[in-house]
């Protein structure tokens, strides 16, 4: 198991009328944090890319338990739970700012050869980082 | 069950350098696409919040089968599957030009009164039209 | 000079907590504007990229007169005011269903070649479909 | 003059099939610079809301002259040129990782008291943060 955080501010432009963060905004969120979760491994999804290999998501689920409101500074721990064959699973978990739990994540990514377009298997400098924790 | 459909196409600015649509921007199609078909209904979900009647999103599931490219015209075929109670859940299903199934969502929303924060049960108005269909 | 128009209803999630649409959402509202207008000549941007050709923007300019709220459907007529050469302007008049002029746009974009990254002129059939206002 | 700087890594979801950011994000670059102004200052836009005073953009005037891409660590520097009255200006510089300036932006705000929705000064909190600067 990998398990890291990143902190997130909330922006103006996220929240929506109901004066709380739009439900549609959580992707992205999802998208900063394992991005940063994996740059803390030493590897950049911008270098996966520069590899040749895309990751997009297969499926997103999200569970809203409290909503985040303008400003807050959230608290976003990401998990990868198993380890990642041709696909590769996050878990994340939101705290706000008085540390409780206002919502949880889980993403199913997939290793995607730009190229051919086919699944692949995680370059082996990703499977070289990651294997400590598995 | 009550089913419609709504169309939208795809914005440049709702793409990524993946050059599909990004995956955190289905969740405001699906909102489009709900919207239109309570509109259809002969309800705005603008006149709920008139109302004091506000629907924050409870759940979000999203598959996505194969990727949505710019300026496609999207069919989304929306479904309230069950009599909605202090919830409602909302299916989609998106369909590319090539009338292709590239995408499945699922959405749960609560009715909540804006003064109380507390969940309250659809207004007589939202009942009454639908009540046809169940 | 060449005129057209294009609806646009307003999302929830181009709200923000003031209750009116965050005005970085704007943007998106002039390309899409602008995308239909070219459709509406029987070429679409899609077509200009297949081509070969981009359309970065240079400028963007914008004045907020009165706020845009949720659900309505805005009227934006845009205006390509000069024959373009290897620039083109576009123009936007944003009125809201009670056809008051609330916003007011202007963008300068450039054409450019994908593989050079140079600028260079539009291509043949965009002067063709365009000639006949200028 | 008032002059502050803040970092902004760029987000996948930020960048459109060109490759690039999307020209239409860079309004809520703008935001979180200004917003984070303000905080250095020892004052935060939440506080001011919070005094029931909001600051609705009037203006945005962008200068695009080089393409940020994804997940370079934007500097945007940030400046208050003028003393504010009922308005405000604020200066955006936008630099890549390069330290090229690829970026130019200027908004102007009004300060609107909430309840009344008519203009009004800054609020004394606010011109006492200020008041050294000018």
């Amino acid at each position: 198991m990998y398990t890291t955080e990143t902190h997130i501010r909330v922006r103006y432009g996220e929240t929506d009328q109901m004066q709380y963060v739009y439900y549609g905004n959580y992707a992205m969120y999802y998208e900063v944090a394992r991005v940063e979760s994996l740059r803390q491994l030493g590897l950049t999804y911008k270098e996966l890319e520069a590899m040749g290999i895309i990751m997009p998501v297969l499926e997103n689920h999200s569970e809203f338990l409290s909503p985040a409101v303008y400003d807050e500074l959230l608290r976003i721990v990401v998990t990868i739970p198993e380890k990642p064959s041709v696909r590769i699973q996050f878990l994340y978990e939101i705290y706000n700012e008085q540390a409780k739990l206002i919502h949880r994540g889980k993403t199913l990514l997939a290793f995607v050869n730009q190229k051919t377009g086919r699944p692949c298997r995680p370059p082996e400098a990703f499977q070289l980082v990651l294997a400590p924790y598995f």
